[in-house]
């Protein structure tokens, strides 16, 4: 696979696993469509399906596993503490290889029109995907939830969908389509119990307070093991990377006499980005992914395969 | 490809670029077999073709090159500084992925059997091939090259190949297989233009002196750009890493006031090794593979295929 989509399916349903599964089902009947996960999460009955795929294969599988929560999940019926509006509640497009920003835009697009068409469900366009500025942010678009939006969609053009009339599928909703950036999660372990540090560096090394671009970071305590971490986003790993952001929360540590004790990866991280921390701790002067064993075999199949066609 | 074995055949032929291209697509015009590069060397009138390939088809692959090279170089006619005693002079057989060292030699020697039985060129096996313990150094076994053997393999015992009759064939030599572990070359560079500490850290970290396991090392003049550099094999990078001998240079550079300005890896490295040094440098207490978002994808991709059997 050259070319990979991300998507990242938030599903109103988190209790019964046959539904789950049938969802997963779904998306792998699409040919080219592979699942790399599932979260399910009982307390917010809530399912998070990972999946790659090539560009169109991804909005197949999309619009797929979109029908088939609309025929399994009844809003009316469901309960969680977890803000939704839909069935399929949330449908982030990533750009993950050989595809940029714009390109999974005009998939969210396209995967939206074809949700109202096929089947009858508003949808709003979130984060890259937003057709309007106030809708950039996904809390703001899913206010009140399913309960707030049925109510007000008739009537409040300020919340008429961006694709479809103004009016929530009965059961199913209504669906928020976005294009997000391929995130890193990752956590910074300090040798304190003292939360106070965590945060000062938290607020050292994020963008928002004048830190690394691309870097979102937060303090939290680990109660059960008695220490702080500093949790971040990097949102473009390829500008602010992995190693710079361990590098910068060691030396704020350092600066007051913390330690840093470990770190960890929440969910996937792009082979490159470990590439890249490796190239720059080892001072690799000629480092390549080309020199990479693995990168030269796969790139003699695809020349291999390219002349066999 | 979820088992590979690399191949890294040594031809004596270094200058007609025709004969060279022509062993490529003999390597090639097997199915499953991958040519990652080809290195030349007019100087040395020698080249090297490195492939890999699902072990079965590697041995295919070899044999059929070697045929090749049989038909296509002659000995006789050859000259060039490097020993060498056959048209393929030597054709290692390495373990990379999900193959063992056991199955790589009776690879080599089932690959020894056919070459003796089809074209008729005597074989010597070297390394972890080796079927006595005399001939574990390749450079004991081609000792004095084509033209001596050709005088003693009839009469002197100790020269008789290990498979096939005591004669040389007329044009192709002898071919010497073995089988040696997949290592990386790994050089580190000082700012210091002194050979003799480049010499010392060698020493100090290579394994024939004390220093780490399965790591060979010696110091270097780089004239050109007036420095220094430990030059070193990796012969197990997964019991020895790439970045427990670069902290090693590192540190032995350290106490003698001398920095590492950078390093290089020479040839090609498997990602793993990479992998492990972005994990220790980064401190990530929860690395594994199954973290990287592209081996997801092959597991998944692979899992699908099972299925699909």
């Amino acid at each position: 696979m050259d070319r990979i989509v991300e998507c990242v399916p938030n599903f109103s349903e988190g209790r019964r696993t046959d539904v789950v599964a049938r969802l997963v089902e779904s998306v792998e009947s699409v040919e080219g469509a592979l699942v790399l996960g599932t979260h399910v999460d009982t307390d917010h009955n809530r399912s998070v399906i990972t999946f790659v795929a090539p560009p169109r294969t991804a909005v197949e599988a999309a619009v797929r596993v979109v029908a088939r929560a609309a025929e399994l999940i009844d809003l009316n019926a469901h309960a969680g503490q977890h803000p939704r509006m839909g069935a399929c509640d949330v449908l982030p497009f990533v750009p993950v290889r050989g595809v940029g920003v714009e390109e999974c835009v005009a998939l969210a697009h396209r995967a939206g029109e074809r949700i109202w068409r096929e089947l009858g469900i508003p949808v709003y366009f979130y984060e890259s995907a937003a057709l309007r500025p106030e809708r950039k942010n996904l809390a703001d678009v899913r206010r009140g939830g399913f309960e707030l939006l049925r109510e007000e969609i008739g009537t409040n053009p300020e919340r008429a969908p961006d694709v479809g009339e103004s009016r929530v599928h009965p059961t199913a909703g209504a669906c928020i389509i976005g294009v997000r950036p391929l995130l890193i999660a990752y956590n910074v372990t300090l040798n304190t119990r003292d939360l106070s540090v965590a945060r000062r560096i938290a607020r050292a090394v994020r963008e928002r307070d004048g830190g690394l671009l691309h870097l979102k970071a937060l303090g939290f305590e680990l109660e059960s093991r008695g220490v702080v971490q500093v949790s971040m986003n990097l949102t473009s790993y390829e500008r602010t990377s992995l190693h710079q952001a361990f590098e910068a929360v060691r030396r704020e540590a350092e600066s007051l006499g913390v330690e840093v004790i470990s770190s960890e990866i929440v969910g996937l991280v792009p082979q490159a980005a470990l590439f890249a921390a490796a190239a720059h701790f080892l001072k690799l002067e000629n480092y390549s992914p080309d020199l990479v064993l693995e990168n030269r075999i796969a790139a003699a199949l695809e020349r291999k395969k390219n002349e066999g066609v």
